[in-house]
Formats: C-alpha cells, sequence, structure tokens
C-alpha cells in the first residue's frame, strides 16, 4: 500500500487533515511531529481535527519505574489486538531539558506488534516548555482518534504532576504496581492509587506479591465509596498470565462508565485539561514570548534579584503590558 | 523559649513578617500553611518577604524511587549541622487529587534532627491544581529563606517534569542513583541525569555498583562541555559513607557557580520559574475561575464536547472575555 508522502507548502494543513481522515500513516506521523514542533500550521488542522473525533477508547497506563509497565502496554496492545481492535500507543517520555527531545525514542523501546498495520506506537516528549507541559498529548489524541483508532493507550513514566494530569485524558487509569518496591515508593503508589480505575499487580509470582495485594485493598478501603469499586488483576506480563482479565477489567470499567452515565464526565475532564494547556499557550506562554521581545522580561528579573520588586508585582505588570 | 502564637486578624501578615524575620518558628510554620492554602492574607505577606530575602544557598535533591533519597537527604542534613549550618527541608510529596493534600505528611517520615532547634521539616503537596503546579515551591523556599536558615533543602519523589521545575529553584542539584533499578529507571535516569550538578550514587555496596558509575560516566560524557564536570560520589547512607564527600562536591560546585559567575544565572532561572508561576495565577487561573462563575466555561466545554468548536478558538474566547 504505497501513499503519497505529505509535503510542505500551501494548504499543508488542509492535506494533512484530508490524509488523516482516510487513514494514511505517513500523514498521522507528519501531523503529530508538527503539533510536537510547535508549527504554525499544526493550529489550523487541530482546530479542524477536534470537530473530527470518533469516540475512540483512552486508556491510561501508569506506575512507578521497574514494575514492568512497557510490558503491560505490550500485552495490553496484544490483547486488543486480539479482539480485533487497532490501537494507537502515546509514551511519553521525561524530557531531556538540553535536547528538547524524548529521551527514549520508539527506536530503543522493545516494541512487540511493530509490523502490524493496526497498531502505532509514537513517543511523545514531555517538554520542559516555559509553562506548556506535555501540552500536546491532548493534542494528538485528538489526531489519533480522528485518524480512526479503536483504542488508544497513553503510558508514562513516573508519577509525577506531569502524569497526573496526562491521566486526565483517560476514561480508564491502569495503575501497574509490583511487590515490594521500597519505601519511596509507598509515595509514589499512593500518589497514583487514587487516579486507578484498575490496579495491576505485576510480577505476580515475585514473594511478597499476596500482601502487597492486601496493602492495595487497605488504601482502597480508604477511598471514598464511589459506586466502582477498582479491581485488582494480578499479572505476569512477561508469560502473558493476567493479561486477558486485565482487559476484561478495563472493558468492565468501560461499561460501567456508560451505565453511570460517569463517561459524559470523563469526557467534561479530559476537554478541561485541553482548554487549560490552551488557556497556557495564550496567555503565560504569549506574555513571556512578548516580554522576551520588548526587554520588559529582563526587567522584571533584574527587579526580583535587586529586591526591588516581587513576582506578583512583576507579573501584573507584565500581563497588563502584554496581554491587556 | 516560648513564642506569641500568630493569631487571625488585622495585620496579620506584617504580624507574621516581623515573626519571619525574628526567627520565630510558629510565625513561619504557619505563614507556610496560608501559603499553601492559598490564602488571601499570603499574598500581601509573601510581596515583603521576597524583598527580605537573605540569600540562603538552596540545594535540589532528586532521583527516581527507592534509590535511598531520603537517607540522602537525612545525612546531608547532618553534614551541614556539623558545620554549624541551619536547614531548612522541603520535601515535594505526590499529591493526592482526591484529598488535595501531601500524601506524606511530616509525621510518617522517618527524620532524625527534629528535636534539633537549627532544623525545620517540611512537607509541600504538588497540589492538582488547575495549571498551578506545586506553585508555592518557590514561596516556600522565600519564607525559609527570610526566616533565615543557612542551607534549604528541596527533595521531590520521582522524576516527571514537576520535578525538573522544582529544580529550577535550586542552585545545586545532586541526582541520587542506586545500582540495577530495572530498564524503566534508565529512562528516568537519563531524564534528570542532564540536570544534575552532582551523582550521589548510593548503595554503593551493591553489586553491580562500579557497573552504574561507568554508565553514568558515559553518560555525563554525552553532555555538552559546560566548565563543570559533575562529580559522581558513591555513598552508603545508612553507614554514612560518603555524606562528607557528597557535601564536599556541593560545595564545590558552589564555589564553581561563584567563580565561574554562573550564580547569577542560577539565581536568575529561579526568578523565571517563580514569574512564570505567578503569571499562571494571573491569568490561566484567573480566567478559569471567572468563567466558572459567569457560566462561560460549562459553554465552552460543551462546545468542545458536541465538537461545535475547538480548543483553540474556546480558549480565545475565554481569554478574550474575562482577562482584556
Amino acid at each position: 500500500m504505497r501513499e503519497t508522502s505529505p509535503t510542505r507548502g500551501a494548504g499543508i494543513s488542509d492535506q494533512l487533515l484530508e490524509g488523516i481522515l482516510r487513514g494514511s500513516r505517513p500523514h498521522l506521523a507528519r501531523a503529530i511531529s508538527l503539533v510536537e514542533d510547535g508549527a504554525g500550521e499544526a493550529v489550523r488542522l487541530l482546530s479542524h481535527v477536534y470537530k473530527r473525533r470518533r469516540m475512540a477508547s483512552v486508556v491510561g497506563v501508569t506506575g512507578s519505574p521497574g514494575v514492568g509497565k512497557s510490558t503491560i502496554v505490550n500485552g495490553l496492545v496484544g490483547e486488543f489486538r486480539s479482539l480485533g481492535r487497532s490501537v494507537g500507543v502515546i509514551a511519553v517520555d521525561p524530557t531531556s531539558p538540553f535536547s528538547g527531545g524524548a529521551i527514549l525514542g520508539d527506536r530503543v523501546r522493545l516494541r512487540t506488534h511493530t509490523t502490524d498495520d493496526m497498531v502505532y506506537w509514537r513517543s511523545l516528549a514531555t517538554r520542559g516548555h516555559l509553562g506548556g507541559l506535555s501540552r500536546h498529548t491532548g493534542d494528538v489524541i485528538a489526531l489519533m482518534d480522528a485518524y480512526g483508532f479503536d483504542e488508544i493507550v497513553v503510558e508514562t513514566v513516573g508519577a509525577g504532576q506531569s502524569e497526573v494530569d496526562i491521566m486526565k485524558y483517560a476514561e480508564t487509569v491502569v495503575v501497574v504496581l509490583a511487590p515490594n518496591l521500597g519505601d519511596d515508593v509507598q509515595a509514589i503508589k499512593a500518589g497514583i492509587l487514587e487516579i486507578g480505575d484498575v490496579f495491576c499487580l505485576n510480577k505476580a509470582d515475585l514473594p511478597g506479591a499476596e500482601r502487597t495485594r492486601r496493602d492495595i485493598e487497605m488504601m482502597l478501603n480508604l477511598r471514598e465509596e464511589s459506586g466502582w469499586r477498582p479491581p485488582i488483576v494480578m499479572t505476569q506480563a512477561h508469560t502473558g498470565e493476567g493479561l486477558s482479565e486485565l482487559v476484561n477489567a478495563v472493558n468492565s470499567h468501560r461499561e460501567y462508565l456508560v451505565s453511570s452515565g460517569l463517561l459524559e464526565q470523563k469526557a467534561r475532564q479530559s476537554h478541561l485539561a485541553i482548554l487549560n494547556e490552551y488557556l497556557s499557550l495564550l496567555t503565560v506562554e504569549k506574555v513571556l514570548e512578548s516580554a522576551q521581545v520588548d526587554g520588559s522580561l529582563e526587567r522584571a528579573l533584574k527587579d526580583l534579584s535587586s529586591g526591588n520588586s516581587d513576582p506578583l508585582t512583576c507579573a501584573s505588570e507584565l500581563v497588563k503590558r502584554h496581554l491587556t
């Protein structure tokens, strides 16, 4: 299946939109790159893409380092494929503040299904942009949705605030845990325990798995009752053990969202997250950019440094000068 | 030493400022709580506090979960104390989006030096606030600085974008690593390797330590030459092994910052970070708040949900309506 490669020039956003809507992989890839680069053409493209969404299911997969998250995502993709569903995967990588790019490109990741036409992997950097935190995740989900994937899986490494934010785009959040990961991890676990709709206790063959399961049960008991009790699925991702149960749990959660009417709330949360990103783009980033150009940013920093002014006063002046 | 407890009422910010400047611990504690709560009184207080900074040294300590970061921070505090320096510690915890509070309060952390008058521990939540990401860290550093601590240590769990952002407030960033933490951790390491001024390879008695040290050396070789070659200090924090070398490395980095003139750049970076937080407060958060009040946020979310509009158009309209 040969595709016309998307080229630069007039009407690039129309061209890309058309390509994406008819399911051309090169057009999708090119569009994602444009969005990542913050290119001007991306803005016009996205304004159309957001009106052409098809309602893919978005699953977020998060968890501490070392729990086998990538293997779980691989397994999930396999299970979705065996159900005949096409899958787009977005892996959000920690960004190098130096290079500005994703540390782990798609190349160095061990991925299966790479020759499957119905699966598409993409790494995204959580850029160290002024005020803009992985803003692109929502846009890339929209692109993959308009392209027509049945399932979109968003995977994040780590458990900082950025991961919590990214999970706002997911209808179902799978938190992957492993037995006995040390004390520090307890904190991480606690931080992400409350965003999980499904818990996946991976490496369930390790000693201490049962104890960790009970710990999770106990923490879940502390959660407010909400009508959905997150199941804990024991997996051994490297053997495939428990993966179909995991997909069943994800599907049950979806059915619950639909039957309870909560799906709408999830969509609202995702729209709010993307709106937030665009508000930041139009305000904070715009102010910083103009203030850099006319030297008022430098003056503000000098005033802060000398103790002549305070951040609130400086920020107010910059907003007044550059936004109103 | 009895202190008058700071009370609510008129002039609370003046009262707190006065208390902080004369070194009253209850006033500092109360002020930090006000800032965390986003109380109105905090704004006025902070505008004065930022003009009364004393230039404490700020050390950031970050690293993946399970590497023994808390033990390292404990050890650092002990070393600083043995040099006669007072220390304020800010532990930035992952936040529960449900409770809005820090998961690990000061109480559940195992801390030494808790009865030492010259050491103060404080946990801060990285709140899941709309658009506001651990905004308070910079403010709390300013409070501790005005109070008069010689050293301020900021400790973060995890290695997401939020941690990278928080590290902008530190003059010296210590990245704590441990041998053989699995593949996922390589990504984290890569993400934080580039922000480290000093590397601390903890649990140096574990097998594989030497190999991990060589791996770090190799990755450091890939960094652009900048005049400072980050040292790798091998520690066994639970025995105290290597801790004084760690403090020496931190001090060497400071001397380098001063002699190279880079200290000013670091201060600039920190001022930019705090300015960024305040810009977000005055724009994104303000828009979202007013838009919630007059119903325009709800209308925007409805338009996004129905595909009648796109995020950029919605965000532009909200900014126009509520900021200009």
